[in-house]
């Protein structure tokens, strides 16, 4: 049985399971803090960073290692599409998210909003969060342009850029970050993500001690 | 015939052009510095960074995604390995260097030393640098333990992760931020990668304005 290493509000985890549940793998999962430097993390992954997924002998780190990883070995819901160019497209918009917006956005969003609260009770910063709100909202404008000429991300089928997108795009929503108004095609394909069952799972769950807004697991938000 | 739009320096058209000359593909180089914002790189990647590949209306950008491209279209001197685990240990390996070595050590040393010295002309910041030195330290220690149970690092042969590494580290000596002292695996892998005519190439060029180290290109360093 896989044993994914993760917690709630990790945004590469949830890309992992995001990714395992489309892909109907099974697996367990084990709730685990990086900032604790817990000794299994760190000797699962020496970068002692979530997410972690083990089965036996087996290790795999980083978020799109394993999910390339699922798509090498399970047929079922082909994540990053079939021409070499169709799945450029895709890692490119994927490493976007996960980079660019995590960088400007998610990252900043988590330590005052969430580090900040749950681990070293500080007041956030404002001028960070009014930073991060700037960069969601060229993000945003970003993925409004792609979605103009494609029904997903990355083209016309669901995938990995959708999939980090939205890993991504939820944490900083659950902490208060989006500002959804005027991006009306966004606001549409997340509205179609939030109704496939793999993500309302993740939708479902809550960080202890920290609310996310009203609209945070609505489809019709 | 495809164009690199690449910088001297920049760890990430390093790993690109490594990678294209190992497997053949032929290219031509535009220098372009991300910092000018010009307009062709921004057309060409909204992210405005390098590297960008270019031919005709086929662009692609991020250096992983590009190598993925070429090791699924060119058959030779394959770059990602042969099963699916061994795939994953030369992603996760490469995403190591090309995001965590990056960011504690590559990065700061091209603000302090490069950035600063060319575009704003300020000093470099002593404790910046030092901070940096401690992180490669940590990095050469960890990728000693990986050499110490195989020939290349992500396994038994040269590749994705032997490449991102070399690129990361090969910016990071250039501007003297590598102490290889007391890593004697590390530098026979090193050195090895040193006599590899497309590392050569890469090693032979200088940025204007900044000399490398004596022992930079030096295969007996």
């Amino acid at each position: 049985m896989w044993r994914l290493h993760q917690f709630t509000l990790c945004p590469f985890s949830r890309a992992v399971r995001f990714g395992l549940l489309e892909k109907g793998v099974v697996f367990e999962l084990v709730d685990c803090l990086p900032w604790e430097r817990g000794e299994t993390l760190t000797r699962l992954n020496p970068a002692a960073q979530t997410p972690v997924l083990e089965n036996g002998s087996l290790v795999l780190a980083d978020s799109t290692t394993i999910l390339e990883y699922f798509d090498e070995t399970v047929e079922k819901a082909p994540l990053v599409g079939a021409g070499a160019a169709e799945r450029a497209e895709a890692r490119r918009v994927a490493q976007w998210f996960r980079e660019k917006f995590y960088a400007e956005v998610t990252a900043p969003l988590m330590r005052e909003r969430m580090w900040k609260r749950l681990v070293v009770r500080d007041m956030p910063d404002g001028r960070v969060i009014r930073e991060a709100a700037r960069a969601c909202e060229a993000h945003l404008q970003y993925a409004e342009t792609l979605l103009m000429e494609r029904r997903w991300l990355a083209g016309p089928t669901f995938g990995l850029a959708d999939i980090h997108a939205a890993a991504q795009l939820s944490v900083a929503d659950y902490l208060a970050g989006v500002d959804w108004a005027g991006h009306g095609q966004v606001k549409q394909w997340y509205q179609a993500l939030k109704s496939r069952p793999a993500f309302r799972v993740i939708l479902g769950e809550r960080m202890e001690g920290i609310r996310p807004p009203a609209h945070y697991d609505d489809p019709d938000f």
